[in-house]
Formats: C-alpha cells, structure tokens, sequence
C-alpha cells in the first residue's frame, strides 16, 4: 500500500505520546477538540490524493520504487515535478485556508537526498543509500514526516558552546557503536502530532570545533525521550466552547509544539551526518531552499481564501461594487498572485543535483519567501478595511443563538435583502480567524518567520546576487578598464 | 467636586445595566475578570489627573465654571489646549498599551458645542443652552462620556429609509410634548460600560425626508430601554484562565459592545437636534475631525509601548545592536512620530469657531487618521519580525509554572545570562497581544476602522484639498489664462 | 538568409522616409548623433545572435520553415520558448541598459497568429493564412518589426465617434476592391525607426457600429503617407555635445516616434482584421498579453545595469560593506527579481491556442506588469540614495575635461585610493541617465505606461480573478449553501 | 533700508565672480539663460515680500534691531516664528514650483546663533557677538545668504586625515593674528549664485586632532581665492534653445554649485568656530534640524504645483472624474500633507535655546525629512501615471511650432472640447520637468539628500528615540523589576 486513506491515516496517528498541553498531560490527543482540526488539515493531504479530480497533482510516480505515491512523499525529478509541487500546495491551502504541515518533510527529504549524495562522495560515507531505504519506507508507507530545524538559540549573539547551557542547540552528548545520544530541543514544530516521522537537521551552518552540532537524523515522533509541549495560538481555546461558530475555520487549523529530546538515542541506521560540519550549512540552506519554495503555493492558497471571504462579506454588505472596494480587492489578487509567480518561478528554472534530484533555483526562492514575508499583512490588511469593524466588535456565538438576546442580535446585523446573517456571522468570524486568531498565526507570523525570517532571506540574497556580474554590464557598456 | 479619585470612579459606574456576555445575563459587570482590564483603562484617567507629574497634560481650566477639569471634559479653546489634549492621550496611551476610551464623548462635546451654536443661529432653537446645561454638569461631576455614532447600517448601497428593516438606522418613531422615542441600534461602542453618560449622534449626512434620522441627543448608559451586548475580542477567556499570564497585557484592556435601543424616550432637554438635516453632516464631519486628531496621540502612545517591549525582547536575545534590528526599530520609531506629528500639526493649526471653541485643522486631521490607517499595521509587522516565531508557539502559562514541565521550558527559553525567562515570558505575551490579541485590536483594527474607515478619511481629504488653488499656482507659472 | 548580421542590419534601414526632429525634416536618420544610439539597441538583437554564447537563447527554428531564425521573429511553440523569450530579453537589457525595440513586433504577430486563426474559425475569412504569409517574409529576411496600438484617444471620456475630430482614433475612410485608405496617428512608437515594417492593431475594444475603428494590417515603416515626428526626452541634445560623456549611456538609447497616418493605403494582402469588433479586443488583450510578460525580461535585465552601477559607486566611495548600504542593494535585487519571477511564471504556465501557438498565463502577465508599473521606481529612488547628491549636482563633461578646470575638479572628485575619477564620472552620470534622462524615460516611464498604464493592468486582473471560485473555498470551509 | 526690492536685489547680485560652466569662464552670470531662472526664485522671496497679501508671513520683527525685516533673515523667537518659517516656505514652493535657495543660510544663521552662545559660554570666547554684528548687517541690508556645510569626503569609510588628499575636507591651513587660511570644496551648493554671502560649516563631527577641520565662518560668495563650477542638470540646456516651451518651468529653477576654496582668507571677525571640536557635530546637528524642518514647507510648496499640474492634465483629458484617477489625486494630496504635518509639527514642539532662539524638535525635524526622502517619488510617480506616457514621448515645441509639422501635431494632441492645445503642451513639459527635468532634480533629489541623506535621519532618529523610556512602560504595565 502506497496511499493511505484519510481513515487508515486517522489509525496510523493514534500512537502514546509524551504531550503537554495547558500544564496537563494529553491523552488521546487525537480526541482533543483544540487538535481535531489541525489534524484534519493534515488528513486533507490524503483525502485529495483519493480525488481524481486532484490526483494529476497529489499523486506521482516514485523514481525510486516506480509506484504511485503522494507528492509530499516524493523526490523531485522534473521542472514539472517542481511545478506541481508548488501547485498541489496552493490547492492544500485553497481547501483548508490554514497551514497543513506536510511540506517540511517533503523539504527536508528532498535536501537530505543531494546532501547525502555529496558528503558521500567527498567522504565516502553511506548517508545517501541510508537516506534512500528511509525514504522508501516513508513513501511505501505513505508517511508524514516532519523536518524540524529552529533550535531555541539562547543569547542569539553567541555561538553554541558559548551558550550558558550548551543544550541550547541540539547536539551529541554521546556515542557508541550502535548509534548516539542526542539532547537539545526543537522549537516551532508546526504539525508535529500528525507527523509518523521527523527529519531532525542542524538550525545553522556549524564551525570546526561545533561537530557535534552538525548532526542530522530520522526519529519516530513517540520516540522514546521526547517531551512534547503544545503551543498556544490566539482564541484557541474557542474550540472547547459549546458552540464552534465562533472558531471561525471550525474545520482546519494547525499546532506549533515545542520538542524537547532528553538524551534520545538514534540508531546508525537513522543518521544521516555526524559531524560533517562543511555540510551542515548545506543542508540548512537547501531545505530553506525548497520550504522558501513551497510558501509560494501554501500561502497564496490560504490567501485565495482570504480574498473569498473578503469579496463575499462585500457582497454581503452590498459594496462589492463600489471602486474603492473594487480596487482594493484587485490589490488582494495582485499580491497574493505574485506570491504564487515566485513560488512558480523559482520552480521553472530549477536544476538537477548530482544525485539526479530536481531542486528549485535558490536566488528566486529567497525572493518568493521575503515577499511572503510581507504581502500577506498587506493582504490581510484589505480584508480588515473591507470586512469592517465588525470583525473586532461582534458578540459572541452564544449571544447569537441565544433565545433571548439572539433575535435582537440577528435584526440589528441583517444587510442585503435576502442574505443569511448566520452565513454572514460564519464569514465574518473566518476574517477575524484570519487575521487576528489562530489561522492568522499561520498566515502572517508563519509567513513573516517560517523557513527563515526575513533576514535570513536578505543574506541569502545577498550571497546568490552576483554583483560582479552586474558591474560587468556597466563597465561594458561604459568601456571601463 | 469636579475631579473624581480612581476609587470614587470604580464606584459612579456600579449600575444596574441591562448587560449580555456569552449569551448571559451579566450582573455587576464591575466585578467579571474579562471587563476588568477594560475598566482599569478608563480609571488610568482620573488616576493620572491626580498625579502632580502629569497635571499640566491632564488638568485644565473649564471656560463654563472656571473650575479645575479633567481636560477629558473640557472644551478646547486655544490652540494649546488642542496640542494638549493629544499628549494627554499619547501619555494614556503610554501608560495602558491600549485604548483607554474616554476620548469619544469628547470629542462629540467639542463638536456638538459648535454645532448647536450654528443650528441656533440659523434656526432660533436653543440646542447650545440645552447642551451647555448638560455638559456644565459633565464637568462638574467628572463623568466619563461615550460618544455613539455608528448605525449597524444594513445594504451600505442603501438609504435608511430604503432598508428591509427602517431600524438598521437609529431613528426617531414618536414624539411628544416632552421628548421623543428612538428605536435603533449603535454599534462598536468602545468603552459604554466605563462611561457614565452617552452622546447620539446620526451616522451619516440626512437628506430631507430623513429628518426623523437627523437626532442627537444625550443619555445615562443604563437607560431605560437600552440591551446591551459584549463584543468577543481575540483570547478575551484567557482573563477567565486561573493565571494571568498569558493575557498579555493582564491590567488594561479595553471592549467593545453592541448597543440596541428599543423604544428609549428621550427628555427634551437632553436633545440636542431633531430633524435639521442640514446640519447632521457636520456633526459627523466635526465629531471626526476631532476623533481623528485625538488617534495622533493615542495610538502613538500605544506605538511606544510596542516598540519598548520589542526593544526588550532585541534586548534579552542579545540582538539589539543587531544592525537589521536597529534599523527596524528605527522604522517604528519613525512611522509612530508621523502619526504623532500629524495629530500635533491638524492641533497647531487649528481655528477658533464662532462658537467661540476651537477645533482642529479638518484637512490635516484626516491625513492623520489615514496614516493611522497604515502605520500600525507596519508597525506591528516589525516588532513580530523582530520578536520571532516564539510569539506564535509560545506553550501556555499553565505549562510554564507547572512544576512538572516548567522546569525544562523555561531551561529552553533561557537566553542571554542574567536575563530572567518569566520576563522575557511576560513581554512576549503582551506582543503577542498587541498583534494578534485583545490589545491588537485596539492597536490595529480600531486604527482601521474607529473614526471612520479609510474611505471616509479619502473623501474628506478630497473635499478638503483645494484643487482650484493648485492648478492655480500652475496656471501663474505657465501663464496659462 | 534568415539571419542579418549587424552590418547587414544597418544597411537594411537606410531607408527614405518622412521624419521630423526640431521642426525639421532629418534626411539620412542614421547618422543622426541623438538617433544613433537608438539604433544600437536594436542592432545587438541582431549582434548577440551571432555570438555563440548566447545562441541558446537568440536563435529559435521557425515552426513554420524549419530554419533558424532569431528568436525575436519567432511564434512561440512551447513554454520553453515562453520561458527562453522573457530570458533573451533580459539579456538584452543587460547589454543595453536600455529599451532596444524589437518585442513589440514580436509580441504583435504572436498576438495576430492566434486571433487571426479564430476569426477565421467563426467567419471563414483568409486572415490566418495570409498573415502567415506575411510573418514569413519576416522570419526570411529578419526584419525588425514595430506593433503599433496607442491612438491619441482625445478625450478619454467620449468613444472615437463621438470625438470632435473622428481621426483621434485610427480608422478606415475610405475601401475599395484593392484595399483600403486609413487615417488618424499612432503615438509612443518605440523603436519606430530601427523596424522595417509595422503591425497597426486597435488601441480598445470597439462596439457595434465602430467597424471603421476595428482594422489591422502590416506596413512598411517608409510607407506614403506616414509622416513621422521625433519625440523629445530629458537631455536628448547631450548626443550633440562635442564629448559623449555626459550622455550617460554614450552607446544605448532607444526613441518614440509620433506617427501620423495621413490616407494611407492599405492594400489587401495585408490586413489582418477589417471590422469584426468582437475580435478587437482580442487582439489588444493578446498583445498586452505578451507584452506585458516581456516586461517581466527586459525591465529586469536593464534593472541588473542600475544595479551593478549603483554597487560600483559604492565601492568607488568605499561604502561598499556599510550595513544601509548592503541592505539597499538587497533590496533593489529582491525587487529586480520579483519583476523577473512574475515573467518566468507567467511564461512557465502558458498554454497553447487552438491555432497551435503558445501563449502567457493572462492573469500573471497582468500581475508582472503592474509590478512593472512600481518596481523600478523603488529602484532607481533606492540608487539615488546610495550613489548620493553628486549625480545632480556634477559639473559638466567640458569642465570635467577642460585644461583650465579640469584638475581641481578631479583633485575633489577622488575618493578611495586607485580609483579611477573619469570612471567616477562615467557612472555617476550612466545613474543619472538612468533616473533622469533618457534611458530613465525607458526604466521608468515606459515601465508605468508601455503594454498599458497600471489601471489597465488592474481591470484585467479584476476579469481574470475569478472571485466565485475563492468564495467557494470558503463556503465549503464553512459549510454556505 | 532693511528689505530690498526685486529690482534692487537684482542689482545688488551683479558682481565679478569666478564661475565656470561648460569649460568656459562666464560674465555677468546673471544675463546667462541657463542661470537667469534660478535667480528668480531666489528673487520671488523679496518680490512676495513687498506684496500685503503675504506680509504676514514673509516679514518679521527683528529681535536685534526691531525693524521690520524679511522672515529669510530672521532669528526664530517663538513656536510661531517656527510655524510661519514653515509656511513661508510652502508659499515660497507654491509661487516657483521649484527650490527657491534662501533657506540654507536662515538655517544656518538659526543654528550659529545659539551654538556661538554654547561655545562663548563654555570657551569664554566671543563668537556669538562676532556672530550678531554679522548677522545685523545680514538683517539690515536684506541680503541672501548661502549655507555650505557638505565635503567631498574622498573615501568615506576613512577620517579627514587619513585620506589620500587631506584637502578632501575643507581646513585651516595657515594661521596669523589677523585671520586663517582655508583650502577645500564645499559641493552641492544650492543657489549660491543667488547669495551675497556663505556660512561655512564643518561637514561632520570633529574629533581630538582635527581641529584644523572644525572651522566655521562667513564669506563673501565673489571672495577672493574661490572657484565656481556650475553644476549639470537634466534639461539644462533647453534653456539655450530658441523657444522656451520644452523648458517646463520656464520661469523659475535653481542650481547647484561646486566651489573650491583655494587658500582662502578669512579674517578674524568672520570667525565663528575654530578647533572647538567639541562644537561641531552641534553646528550639523542644529542646522541639520532647522534644514531639515524647512523641508516640509518647501517641498510641499512645490508638492502642491504638481499635484495642480496633475489635476490639470486630467482635467484636459477628461478623466477627472474617474474614480482611480480620483483617488490617486487624494493620495498625492495625502502625502503632500503628510511632509507638511511633520513640518508644522516639529516647529509646533519646538523649545527655546539658552541664547534666547527657538528651535524645532528634533526628533521630529528627522521623522519629517525622513518622509520626504520617500513620499515626492511617490507623489512623482503618481503624477507620470496620470499624466500618462505623452510626457515622456511629446515631440519637441520646435515641431509643434513649426509652419509644416505643428498643424498636424495640433490636431493630434486635441482632447477635449474648448481645451487648449498649447497649454496642454505646456502642463506637460511642466509636469516632465518636475519628474527627470531640473526641477525633478528639486523636488526628488534634493528631497532624497538636502539636509542629509537618509541614513543621516536614521541615526539622529535612533540616537532621539528614547529607547528606555519605551521600555519601562511596558516594565510598568507588567510589573518588571
């Protein structure tokens, strides 16, 4: 079986983890109302995949086994493969207008496969065959897998061992012939309960004397060690309420959980560097590479939603002709669609990898994710101004279904003649959602901090600019030297 | 008495009011732990009129009584007095990090006082008598004042009489000898609860055969006939949770309710125009003139406290020497100093009415509140930019003091040596806040939307802007005519 | 003999023709010194496809003689070619710095090739087979090719026929068996002079009982009855100035032609559209279509030059590593690229018309080109920053050069130890030509106007944003209808 | 006499100096016809000083003498001093459409007055009654006065002293009892042709061992030893050609000037800093304020001649109405008076020196340049858009002049009926002169780097900013330390 259906896939997650959550211990996470939809907005990812309709983008043939699998499991081999990839997320987030962290895995897999490659073929190590049978398990299985990097960093402005406590990066605190023992944290894990796997890589390019940072390795996510806390997002407790109008994407959602790893051992099988310090920095920037990539798609697809919501409160409220509504949802279109240009640009003149691998072209990806660092405010922004005041003053879902208070509540928001106000309230609550709670989390703060914050994008720009060649062109033209 | 204490304050506003929250009946609002932060807000205003440090910003001289005020309650009558008043709010905003809502009432005293000046003048009718009356005993008793404007409005293509529903606007239904009836609704009323009495004011210009839309007049917030419902924020519940940590900003606050008027009778003497549609615009176009002058001070009182907490987080990750964060920094420095800078400016050009009172600069204060508009949102961009993820995946307060986890969070959010994790804890979480939570609202959609939305302020500018007299000073230079 | 070489090329263009500058007619425009550079520009279109370097991206085979052809004659037949024609271009403005006229004609007949077909299709005409045949002559003798749209438009607020003077807009005054006679004038002719022939096409959509307005043929640019007037821009006579260097770009420019169609006969073999209005706007869209994506490529490629100027003035003043100024760079890079990733992408996701050619994505070609219309402004306001006053305040090449001046002025001119001051200057002034003088006109000015003014850009998006398909994400969300 | 008439400030300029343009040595600088509109400008300041309508703005009463004296001349004593220097200024910018020259000098004058004072006070020296008795003579005979503080700086990552030529920073070379000796260039002199006299600045803060840089004195702008070189601008030369049409604005400009000081004497009583190092950061400092407070005046000034212009053309076009052109007119205006707002804002806030002057605020002078480093491209890019590519493809006025061409042309350039034809083209000229003509060298680039580039208002925002007051606000509402 290569494709799990979304119910074997709800099975294959109800797995005893050590997770927190408000201070308490979680059982059956899997039941927890606060969890529900950001699992669903995993499961979407198999739901698709058994949708012919979709399937020309979810499914795609494995160079490695030559089955049938889901993209997210794949080894990009193709432009084409690249394209799509940045497509299938645009239609992910179209469907779930949130975050559904399944690309971190597929990023890192596809960093891991040419990274491996090359440290093999500098050291002659075994990472990449290693690599590969891990990988195949995952694609035959049709795994999740989570790629988790960020480190809790301490004083930002103090490498590693110079931290009060060198936990504060991942790092080897032990090792043997069978394997290593690992301890550190990993922050910001965005889907990490819905994920069978996790990718563990180094967050920064390591120096001699940091080997023991430049570490990178496949674990289960109920690993043995692991302490898991789950995160908090705004209004997230709004979904152990009663009523769940108020959640505003009742259905889908995301977690963030912070990992803690108390001396984990990794068998030798399942690392993929150890020490390789040169390549650290490779696998850093080439899964930031092909993530960078991917917010080209996600995004601009949670962005389509936006702009749906914004245009039906519009036509709710009988402005969404009027120019300067008009205008501003033209602007909506306009950013989100150069979101989506990146993403699809960076893909279209990719290139292969020693390996064989199709990655995207690094410069262009850089820019996709430090536009997305940006347009997503301005587009949420619009759909504040458009949307109304209304989003940040509307009485609650209980007022509203109340006996009481409900029917005054109801008069006093009707619009146009022959619209729903319960529809109106939904679609109101899912900008509120956007912009101000949970969802919103994912599509600004994500989008401003995920893959890198913006900064990490400008350096990396700065790197792949070639300003040499720029000067060449003026000097030509002018005749200089 | 013309100046309250703090605690004579908490006490005026212990009324029986007809109050629902979450679909209940609330009773003694005073005491309900979501409400509280929101009161706290207003009370910073009597407390810091009893500050000698800050008198000279907070108390003035009333033209009416000659007694010493509240400059909240006072009718602004030089250009000094306009300055002031925006540094009064630039400090309140300082020292709550949110809106404090004693401003509307305000600033729909210095409009109507000139305007029933003008009615009467054009119409013999004594309105500025009536309203000196009552604002003489505003004075006189220090009360908080609300300022009602906004109709729920329905099909915005429509006028009030051409809605399904002729209550989507409030509008007069019966009059007598000795008052009249009102039906209607006025929503986003930020600070109702704190205030003591409200002004009503029609929402948008009348045209004739509008009269019975064209009223004004004054009211107690716990009227007879007036239901009240409490707008939900982003994370309100988090002030019902046992710690208060993860509120963000645990002391201030402010809410906003949904007010229905069902068949209220209003007093002759507490009305202060019926029916004289020509004048109806202009007490919305003062109302706001004033309103978005006072959002120059305000909101850049907020912006400060933002950008220190952001400046404390560069601070405790090591990174405030950073040249990008030091750069960024700047730019919220320098869009908070615009906004302010335009409240000063609409101030130090204002005129004086033939009221005698003196209003703002009506062009420039639109370009405030326009930039208003804009500047927080990028404001708030950069301090999430600079703060990080964390702001996003933060685990709760619940976890962070649980003795079984505790312990290793905070091992992990340790950063620079001697900083203290539950600070750095705290200044995220009141970040957060300004962002995506209660106080975010307050910084950014009221910023939006409170005094009219964008559009508004563009149309106004149109208006203002004087377009003759620069093609004029072109035509000079071109001896064009 | 499909490809010229340049000096061919040059040749190719002596022709008679009917063109003023300065209130004079110019005999033997070729070796005008303001119109020389002009002709350069184009003249590498014809130079780098001879160099085997940049074959790959020149030189194409012609789908429909199979020979080889330069890719500026070329009917795209792939997204490759999509891809590889937005490459060329950029290309081409990094050997220019400048517009270099050749992508109009080319964008015309990809434009021409595919609506011909399908008027054809719905009214059994010849115009397909016959603009093929027309196409062909040009692809045999590598002609450059103008397409001309822009009418003069009167006032904007009338349709041609309501015009005072019905020649505003270009029509058809009189017909016979042969052919027929046009009048009116196409204004913003780039590159008029350089291009042997010219396809006139409409400038709007025109309407039941604008047939006369609805016309569209091929033309020799030497053609009787064309009279042709040279349009002026910033500092154009710097070309008549005995030294060159205060030219800027001393080799590259481009120019735009008023041309007036004085009863100019058409004859029937070539014209591609006679009143079908319903395909007028066809045209105009397809053209705009792709003009817009060559946007994307050539605007970036003269962007690398303002680029690699603009870092070379700051290593010549030894600000080069300064934080603000790497971070300006970073950003005129971040934003070049952007203009280049929304070319490539509309290119990457062209499909194919049913006459068999390949056409852009139309929405993201409408989204590269409204970032056009921003982009380069942001970038050249960015390149004055860091170059600094001097480039508006430079004394002139004769004092630069003079016996008497010359010295003190370069003793002051000196900046970091082994540079070059007559470098200096030359780049300094390439940035002035760049922001303020002709080639600024072409960065700038043709960015915001050339393929459309920005308002035309954003009702096309408005048309291609299908607005029903995002509101129905979010009423299966949330469970509408 | 203490105000000059035009007629006599005309005269009163007409003296021997060593000005070079071109190469060549010019005579009577002031019949040349490339110089001869930047002394109107200059000019206009005493013409709109003789007219009542503006007396109240442009005269003053002086704190020396008493007498009535032009504002240009005056020493601030009041916030309303600030404010009307400020809308002096706009005044000024309105009546030229350009840079008008005169305000370096009053800036100037403004920051040595209280400076001398500090440095008397501390020193025990006797610059600040040097510094009156000059000023007197400035107040009472009406003169114009020139600011010169900007070094060439050589390579700008090394001191004064460490550069290849130490002459790159204007210094003390020689010194007797009867005065200094000076060497060095002082570049980007903005209208000093037009001043009878020059105070010279240090350009940046001094340190121990470069005394011989911290310099500062009056001049004579015809003294003996200096060298003028007339600096290049776009278009200039269309002020040579027979019809003045294409010049844009034809009757008011300004220049710029490079001037070398070649072993200039400048006697003791001219004095007004020598070697007090500690000083000279407060010489820029204060002027740079001043400097950069003016700039909301005039560039608004000159802001709202565009925006006429821009109204105008649409009002020709018969686009007026329409609602994008609409709104992009409202944001033009909103801009505009943006920059205005700041300006009137910091002179609003401004604080009395120990020598008895007002100043501005700061902080807030730098937010205000700040933003106009930024919004005139925006406003000028605006204006192209609505404008429209004619701007930049007209054909020369010798063409539309001409007996056989201009009919044509005529015809073709008609839009609405009634319209004039010619004053069409004149608005347009007006408008592309203000983009990449001389006046755009005004209006944008002077805007970008007079009174500091940006990054100088960056580090003077930062170092203003009280970064720690911010903080302890939010310590105060969290309960920190």
């Amino acid at each position: 079986m290569t494709l799990m259906t979304p119910e074997q896939y709800m099975e294959s997650i109800k797995k005893d983890i050590n997770l927190y959550m408000f201070g308490e211990k979680i059982k059956e996470f899997w039941n927890h109302p606060i969890i529900i939809p950001t699992i669903n907005s995993t499961k979407k990812s198999y739901e698709l995949a058994q949708n012919p309709e979709h399937q020309d983008l979810m499914l795609v043939k494995s160079h490695i086994t030559g089955e049938t699998i889901n993209r997210f499991c794949h080894i990009h081999h193709s432009i084409e493969d690249l394209i799509k990839k940045v497509q299938m997320q645009r239609l992910m987030g179209q469907n779930t207008g949130c975050c559904f962290a399944r690309c971190p895995g597929m990023d890192a897999a596809n960093s891991l496969y040419s990274v491996t490659y090359d440290i093999d073929k500098k050291y002659g190590s075994n990472y990449h065959e290693r690599f590969k049978k891990y990988w195949t398990e995952v694609q035959q299985q049709d795994l999740c897998v989570d790629g988790a990097m960020t480190d809790p960093k301490g004083d930002r402005s103090k490498r590693p061992k110079e931290q009060t406590d060198p936990d504060l990066f991942l790092h080897i605190i032990e090792e043997n012939n069978d394997g290593i023992v690992v301890r550190g944290a990993k922050i910001h894990q965005t889907g990490f309960l819905n994920s069978h796997r996790v990718l563990v890589m180094p967050t920064i390019t390591m120096r001699p004397g940091e080997e023991e940072y430049a570490v990178c390795f496949g674990i289960d996510t109920n690993a043995k060690g692991l302490t898991l806390i789950y995160g908090r997002q705004p209004c997230d407790t709004r979904k152990l309420e009663e009523t769940k109008l108020d959640v505003g994407n009742p259905k889908y959602g995301m977690h963030e959980i912070f990992v803690i790893f108390e001396d984990v051992f990794i068998p030798n099988e399942n690392i993929f560097m150890k020490g390789e310090i040169d390549y650290s920095g490779e696998i850093v920037q080439r899964f930031a590479g092909f993530h960078r990539q991917s917010y080209g798609g996600c995004k601009s697809g949670v962005g389509d939603t936006l702009i749906g919501a914004t245009a039906l409160i519009a036509e709710y409220n009988g402005i969404e002709r009027a120019s300067h509504v008009r205008d501003k949802l033209v602007e909506m279109i306009h950013l989100n669609e150069t979101l989506y240009s990146c993403g699809i640009a960076c893909s279209a003149l990719g290139f292969q990898r020693e390996a064989g691998n199709y990655e995207e072209e690094m410069l262009l990806a850089n820019v996709c994710k430090l536009n997305v660092t940006r347009f997503p405010y301005d587009i949420a922004r619009l759909a504040e101004d458009i949307a109304g005041g209304i989003i940040m003053t509307l009485p609650s879902a209980a007022d509203f279904q109340s006996d009481e208070i409900g029917p005054l509540l109801k008069k006093y928001l009707a619009t146009c003649e022959g619209m729903s106000v319960e529809e109106r309230y939904k679609v109101l609550r899912f900008i509120e959602n956007l912009t101000y709670g949970q969802t919103g989390v994912s599509f600004k703060g994500e989008s401003l901090h995920g893959a890198g914050s913006p900064q990490a994008q400008r350096i990396m720009i700065a790197r792949q600019a070639n300003f040499n060649n720029k000067k060449d062109y003026v000097k030509k033209i002018l005749d200089i030297e």
